[in-house]
């Protein structure tokens, strides 16, 4: 196991009409002019935006709204943000909503009180100082309510890029399960997606002697297959989407991700694919994983028998371990298809004459020069031009 | 599962050389006049503490001596470290050592800045005000370098028993996997013994459609049975401490036990024990879990047959799930035999004619007017002596 610190200070109001404890959190966590940022219409219409303002009310703390935030969330609005930040003397940013929500909330936290431009945390600055935030999630995936990290799109050429540090972690985070159940069954299962995608990226590591968070990481994949089916047969399965909404917050706030190197490829690829196609996160992950997996495999293929073997039940076979391996990749295509998530890249809405571009934007963008991608192996531009080859 | 807050702002220093970071943690978190608190020699002998000192000197922190505390730690030594608080203006508690030294620094900055007895807490006053407190592990086993709690003897009466709260959880701790490298085996083991029973009495629950945590726990007791014996067999393997000391954190942190109701019989059990014959705490967990299992099983077997299963790897039996429920009770016990632990009261150096004593001060000791212990199952004294005639 590697070296590592790990500061995870995020306060959890979890269960049953927890976004009553809004105003009192903020409070406990020194807001008193704060910024209320959320999406579109759906936390509106819910009721849910009210409640939280009655809850802000109660405890005499003032706000502005800032709503409008899109999937994969865009520079333009975070730039709004920050002026408006500014010019109300917020003290508090309070995201109410998905992944989107809160990276677009982080990133105006931080550039709110810095003096550059907050782009510059996405090209590799750490964040080293940021408004305190938090957060009232609606949707359990990108795990951002207990992370450190935020995922950007600069809309100057599409390029999506993510930033990252300690200021990032939300001070509370305010996790109501029942919020999840008017989520559409698409939706949900891209959440779900997601969770086992970070999960997955932690888990294919070079660091040796790792097993407590290996064994972890299982955990929360088998939680994963054994709640997601549920709540897409049945959306109003608090039990299940309650056992999903934690999962998704452990799956990414690093505790069972430290003291390992870790992959990012399939996030990265991916991210080209929402950046270009608009496409829905959670599902250009289910096509990725697959193709990535499936590429890298040879790279250590004993690490994927045992993940084949231990999550998804499949037989080891001692004379040929790359079919148990091989086994498991399909093991998790044919789950996430069973969810209902698309397969390829045509049900992606991706274009095969793209895939020059994509790879080169994966490999080249955001300043590499080197144009690879470091991770679980090392991969250029011609390596994850046939990675989404495999996703046709 | 049930609504819950989960706050664990703890900072973790974890790896080699980790104790170099002290002094610029306590200054990180605000401490100026620190008490350092420790147990007897070991410290000492093997220079951690002169490198701990080395590192508050260089941060021009300024700090008093406090050693001599035992295992099962006493009030006596807490009443000093209160009154040495005062009288130097101490602000911050060091505490380097293990659950004992942990523990009794938890009760002396709760005392400090008391106005009546510290020991009130240990009677149930939730502990909302205490110095901070920083710690350097020296062992795997109690979690209280990163759990909220904290286990004193008051030597009238020698009466074992925990305070919790908010304010117990340790600012930092630093964890260098490679101080416990020195441990004896058998200091080793019972400090396995402790983190599994932590993770047991949380996996026995009430509470239904627990799968998240359920499958958090199991991972971590099977890292435990992965990397025991490996740390057994070489005392000096790192990688395998490493995997023990973050996974006895993670054990007793409660995300893996948030949600749920929890079962404390065998600490509870345990604990008359340890105060009446002043063995090790995992030692006498080591008797007391497979007694007490084995008495509540009933009152869920294929919760039992669930762990027996997914954990220690028995054949489901689906005729007669006791019978595999019964079996991993048996795998617990034989694996707790090979790491050295004792399997039953004359290997302790407890006595039959105790018993009815032992049950009855486990039973209303701590003003419990009831008699009855709950947790998994009601436990009155009748119970409870059966469960120690179990263990004969």
């Amino acid at each position: 196991m590697e070296n590592f610190n790990f500061y995870a200070p995020t306060y959890f109001a979890f269960g049953k009409d927890a976004e009553a404890q809004t105003g009192s959190l903020v409070k406990r966590f020194g807001g008193t002019r704060v910024m209320l940022h959320f999406g579109g219409g759906s936390v509106i219409r819910s009721g849910l935006l009210d409640r939280v303002k009655k809850s802000l009310d109660a405890e005499g703390i003032t706000y502005v709204e800032l709503g409008g935030v899109k999937p994969n969330p865009r520079s333009g609005l975070v730039y709004e943000g920050i002026e408006l930040c500014r010019k109300e003397n917020i003290d508090f940013i309070l995201a109410v909503g998905g992944g989107s929500t809160i990276d677009s909330s982080k990133a105006i936290a931080a550039g709110a009180v810095y003096d550059g431009d907050f782009w510059d945390y996405y090209e590799g600055k750490p964040v080293d100082k940021a408004l305190p935030i938090g957060t009232v999630l609606t949707i359990a995936a990108a795990g951002s309510e207990g992370s450190p990290d935020s995922v950007i799109t600069k809309e100057e050429g599409m390029i999506k890029r993510g930033a990252s540090g300690e200021a990032y972690r939300p001070k509370f985070s305010v996790l109501n399960p029942a919020l999840t159940q008017t989520l559409p069954a698409y939706q949900t299962a891209c959440g779900i997606t997601d969770i086992i995608a970070h999960l997955y990226e932690r888990y294919l590591t070079n660091t040796k002697d790792v097993e407590v968070t290996d064994r972890m990481i299982e955990a929360l994949i088998l939680a994963m297959v054994n709640e997601g089916p549920k709540v897409i047969a049945n959306p109003d399965d608090y039990e299940a989407r309650a056992n999903i909404m934690w999962g998704g917050m452990m799956a990414h706030n690093n505790s069972c991700g430290v003291g390992r190197t870790q992959d990012w490829t399939s996030h990265n690829v991916e991210h080209e694919l929402s950046a270009l196609y608009d496409c829905a996160h959670g599902a250009g992950l289910a096509v990725a994983m697959p193709a990535v997996f499936t590429y890298t495999m040879r790279h250590d293929v004993m690490r994927f028998a045992k993940i084949a073997v231990r999550v998804w039940g499949c037989q080891m076979d001692f004379d040929n371990p790359e079919r148990t391996a091989k086994a498991g990749i399909e093991a998790l295509r044919n789950f996430l298809i069973s969810i209902g998530m698309p397969k390829n890249f045509s049900e992606l809405g991706a274009k095969a004459e793209d895939i020059e571009q994509l790879a080169h934007t994966c490999c080249y963008g955001n300043g590499n020069t080197s144009g690879i991608l470091y991770g679980f192996t090392e991969l250029k531009q011609k390596d994850v031009e046939e990675i989404y080859k495999l996703m046709m």
